[in-house]
């Protein structure tokens, strides 16, 4: 993995997802991330109010400066607009630019405009025959700040009147499948299917509050008296000014929502919804012979761009925030299902934050570690090689926090405050004080990424603590005896002899184990039924993916069948954070000890999009932005099956029929396995082989 | 000083100006200033743009956690309204706050609300019998931050309705003296006298562009093509969408305003405007028998009042910009006009930003040091002894930077990308290398600031380097041959054989002087006309200030007749950046190589406000908050006088009248000072002397 990592350096490519010809909208790479997550985490609601994220949130940089050099053989006229106010400098003089309209002389030039705006971050637009916004440009957070950085921007934002901050997901009107009245003028309103978008009530007449339940069940619904609170409740005060219609302004995630108006006279005729539709078109397919693995496919794509909005959110309904974590898994589904990469960019930036770094990012230890793998899987899929630049100064200091925070041997050990993930695992066994081997794992991982940023002949250091550190992880916690990584290394310099999936996942994934080891893993922990089994789909993710990995689909696509299949044998309309097979009723709707603390419309749920259109449609970048790939299918026992794979440079269409294969290429070299035949598929051609 | 600057801490206040009986809105320490400073500097013209300051401006945390606790009797109902979405923790548990209505248990609690907003800075009422926002709360720029400072607030928002964020100040409609209908469909409109607000444009007929010119003379308002362009252009494009009326959303600075419609078929048949009233009422008042010198008093208050707008800028027209060194001098005006200690808080926070620190103040390195200085007044005259404590991290940080930049021996010396700004002085002197006495002795005195914010036990060592440094000022800079301080030690170990008024001065000002160097440095210096004259308000103002303070107010009325009057000869309606009598007709509107490059609307024109309230009515804060003052007037050849001072417990007024002196008192220990008697002022009652 690492010999890869290191080649992403090397390998420049066009960067198609980045290519601005005609001049694009351009900004300080983040601000938009940071500052759409910002509102977004914002509305989460909790217990009838909005509960900001408990980690650190940043604000945007009001003033920044864009600067950039061109040769021009004419003296040209630029128009320039800008989201701010802002002031032209061309050649170390500041320039009268009415209507943003420059004129700039031929020669070499050096151009500089400071843009200034106090409610949004600061965007500009330069539109000229040499002189335009783009790749050329930088941008600092401040006039003349030597640190400046490649600008950002996003081929969507190209015309002067569609300003990146104006942008909105779309929208359409929604009505419930079913609306019931209750006693004392309260409504039941069922929309049929998990959704999310603007609510809207219609028919209000008087004055007065009502109270709202946004639920994912009936039950959850019509229970106005739980046990502890529902988690999306919602308190209004409504009157003349929202009659006779009110569409709210922040979105909210639902299937059924319940109100009862309370105080005054108020009374509500109706409800409906402006839904919001998906960040992005979805370009990834998958069909097959097998009608429940189809139903779980398309449910697992519905879960996904449900949480796929603004920035990729846990859920839609209970949680609105960004998880490292979780983001890691939403991006690798999304490279399958649209190839969203400014939706994974600007995610990047929203779990990341700025500077300073005073906590781990969501408070978790290992979430900050991943953050650097999801940087990783970003630049393999998306190929944008100059968010590894705009991001180094953020991934040097978040890594400088982290290893600010290993004890004296450079391990990562549980500080006060933070917080050990290791999926909903027993926390007392993170909490017992001492070195867990996943945390060294991902720390290893986070430190490989950090290798991506320099030119190799500067990386040595950054390189031999990565390869320190994945030793230190076989030295301290493989047992001969148990014939496996063990979870925990102690403060007392023993091993806790409890044994986990977790690290020995994370082995076989990042190459940790020899031939005999992993034999030994397999028997001994993987198909052992004595080892604590995985619950989450969080986890499922990387066990089923390390399953793939040795070729076991078939298992897996059982796997499938029964865990994602049981969810929607239970009438699910999208993938749940939890599911336990074992439990019954009510049961399924309860978590964190709250009736209905589980969420039903849960991102890390969808993974069957990944584990499809990646080890069964057998899809795989070797080079950033897919400049060069394998297509190496495996039907797992399913009888035939065909897809498509977004990429950068156009979709990878796979076809396994008749013991054949046909792939229609993109862009990049490919290179097709199958049947023991390797075969290359020509740029945007097709190939067949039997 | 120092002995009085520590009596500072030592001195417990009541803080009329910051009670909070009844709840009042309250937020992070200086989000408010900074994001309003923000949003009047960016709106700066220069040349047909908007230019936002070169310096790093800096933006709001979205998410704040307010946190205090309480002992309640019974529990209680508060209601609760935030800025932002918010969720309140009460005794470690997440409430449900249906319509903010927050039930509080009876005993010890504790209470902490987040606060997240994307668009302004969030803020936070509460209000309940006991549990009510105000000085009991903390509030940290991240939930759980460690490092959380006391809240700000203001008392003038203090109901749920009026949201510190939607503050405006206030407007009232005005029309020109007269308008001129010009060729071409050109217009000029002439407001009679210097004024700020929001323009108006009236039948609008057509669509098009215009260029308008806000002047300050009609020679500028005319000149469409000056050798250089104006400072305040503007281009505009209008039509249908604006017509037949347009009102500016951006403040501008004006007498004369004029426009030519350009493009299209525009034509605009009026010209109006909607004033910004001062931030402030006018509580100080000043009248004589010299009608020349009430004449000066009241343009001088214009002048200070149109500067003072949300935060204090340098000048209305050219110059939207807040600069350190120019705020204190306006601070020190506004203590003797208005009192108004919320503009000042928010200036200094406006100016001091957040970090990291990446520049000087304002780019300046004395303007830095200066900061410090305008907190020791802006104590001394408030009584806010709060601000220290809130503003201690970033008088920390900036202090930190600063002496990072000082030389090997501990020095202050022009660093590249640096600065220095002694008045428009021979910028040649300052840059030559080398140590400027001025500079190193605004350093001392930004050290003797920061002594303020520590207990006398623990700030041993930073009054030492204090001292040390105001020690070294004498040793380094002392010309026994010349009988002054130098202006500049070379880096060749000597001293430049220029002498300047500067440090002189500050020497004056800041007792660097035994009674026999007093004298000399008079004789030599100050009262010799072979030293280069003083030319601008900025640096004249300490110069007066300094022949006040040795009861030379004679001469400086003199002073002020003829260098004030002077500019009321030439029909000044607000005074000015720079005045040279020896100039005449356009050269006074020339500045910085531009022809109208000068501000004509100064703060720094209005100091003898402050020398007539300080040194003839003769106030003086001697602790901070005005809790004990002296009253020691000079009538510097006046036949009478009479007047007002604000404080934060009341005004004081001081009447001086054949022989007699009578003053009525605020709320603090008062003594008068008057022909050769010291008698103590009764609170809020009136004494009189002979």
């Amino acid at each position: 993995m690492k010999k890869q990592l290191l080649s992403m350096v090397l390998v420049l490519m066009g960067g198609l997802c980045m290519a601005a010809d005609d001049g694009v909208w351009m900004w300080y790479p983040g601000e938009y991330g940071i500052w759409r997550g910002n509102a977004l985490q914002f509305e989460r609601l909790q217990w009838g109010a909005e509960l900001p994220p408990f980690w650190p949130s940043y604000g945007f940089y009001p003033v920044v400066e864009f600067s950039a050099q061109f040769d021009l053989a004419e003296a040209e006229r630029v128009e320039m607009t800008a989201d701010g106010g802002f002031t032209v400098n061309v050649n170390g003089r500041d320039c009268v630019a009415p209507l943003g309209r420059v004129d700039v002389p031929k020669g070499r030039v050096t151009i500089k405009v400071k843009v200034g705006n106090n409610l949004r971050p600061p965007a500009l637009l330069v539109k000229g025959k040499t002189v335009k916004s783009g790749e050329a440009w930088k941008v600092g957070w401040y006039p003349d700040d030597p640190a400046a950085l490649p600008v950002e921007f996003d081929r969507a934002f190209a015309d002067a009147g569609n300003k990146p901050g104006d942008w909105k997901l779309r929208r359409e009107p929604a009505v419930p499948v079913q609306i019931r009245k209750l006693d004392g003028g309260a409504l039941l309103a069922d929309f049929g299917r998990e959704t999310y978008g603007y609510l809207v009530l219609t028919d209000i007449k008087g004055e007065g509050a009502v109270k709202i339940i946004y639920a994912e069940s009936e039950k959850e619904a019509l229970d106005e008296a739980p046990a502890r609170p529902q988690d999306c409740m919602e308190f209004v005060s409504l009157g003349a000014k929202d009659a006779p219609k009110c569409v709210w302004k922040k979105g909210r995630g639902f299937r059924y929502v319940f109100l009862r108006p309370f105080e005054g006279n108020l009374s509500i005729g109706g409800i409906a919804m402006e839904r919001e539709l998906p960040r992005a078109s979805r370009r990834g397919a998958f069909r097959c012979n097998d009608e429940r693995v189809n139903a779980i496919w398309d449910v697992a794509a519905d879960t996904l761009e449900l949480t796929c909005r603004e920035v990729f959110i846990e859920g839609v309904k209970r949680d609105h925030w960004v998880w490292s974590g979780d983001a890691v898994q939403s991006f690798l589904m999304n490279y399958y299902l649209s190839g969203d990469y400014e939706g994974c960019r600007d995610t990047l930036w929203c779990v990341r934050g700025k500077d300073p770094v005073v906590k781990h990012l969501n408070g978790i230890m290992d979430y900050s570690f991943l953050w650097f793998d999801a940087v990783a899987t970003y630049v393999l899929y998306s190929g944008d090689q100059r968010f590894l630049q705009q991001a180094k100064p953020r991934m040097d200091s978040l890594m400088r926090w982290c290893q600010s925070r290993l004890d004296a041997k450079g391990r990562p050990v549980n500080q006060p405050g933070d917080w050990i993930f290791i999926d909903w695992a027993p926390e007392a066994l993170h909490n017992a004080g001492g070195v867990c081997a996943f945390e060294m794992m991902v720390y290893a991982r986070a430190l490989e990424t950090m290798v991506m940023t320099e030119p190799p002949e500067q990386n040595f250091t950054l390189a031999s603590v990565a390869q320190k550190v994945k030793s230190e992880v076989k030295t301290l916690f493989w047992s001969e005896e148990n014939g496996c990584l063990m979870h925990l290394f102690k403060n007392d310099g023993t091993l806790d002899p409890q044994v986990t999936r977790y690290p020995n996942i994370f082995g076989l994934k990042w190459g940790y184990f020899n031939d005999s080891e992993r034999e030994r893993v397999l028997k001994g922990v993987m198909f052992n039924d004595k080892v604590m089994k995985i619950q989450t789909p969080y986890m499922r993710f990387y066990e089923l993916e390390a399953l793939c990995a040795l070729g076991m689909q078939k298992q897996v696509l059982g796997e499938i069948r029964d865990y994602w299949g049981g969810m929607l044998d239970l009438g699910a309309t999208s993938f749940w954070e939890l599911y336990n097979p074992a439990e019954s009723g009510d049961q399924h709707y309860a978590m964190y000890g709250r009736p209905y603390g589980k969420s039903l419309c849960h991102a890390w749920g969808a993974s069957p999009i990944y584990l499809l259109g990646r080890y069964f449609l057998g899809v795989e970048p070797t080079e950033p932005g897919f400049a060069a790939y394998t297509v190496k299918p495996v039907l797992g026992g399913l009888e035939w099956m065909t897809g498509k794979v977004p990429t950068p440079t156009g979709d990878i269409e796979v076809t396994v029929k008749d013991g054949a294969v046909t792939v229609k290429g993109n862009g990049g070299k490919g290179k097709l396995v199958w049947n023991g035949k390797s075969v290359p598929i020509p740029v945007n051609e097709t190939v067949m082989v039997e």
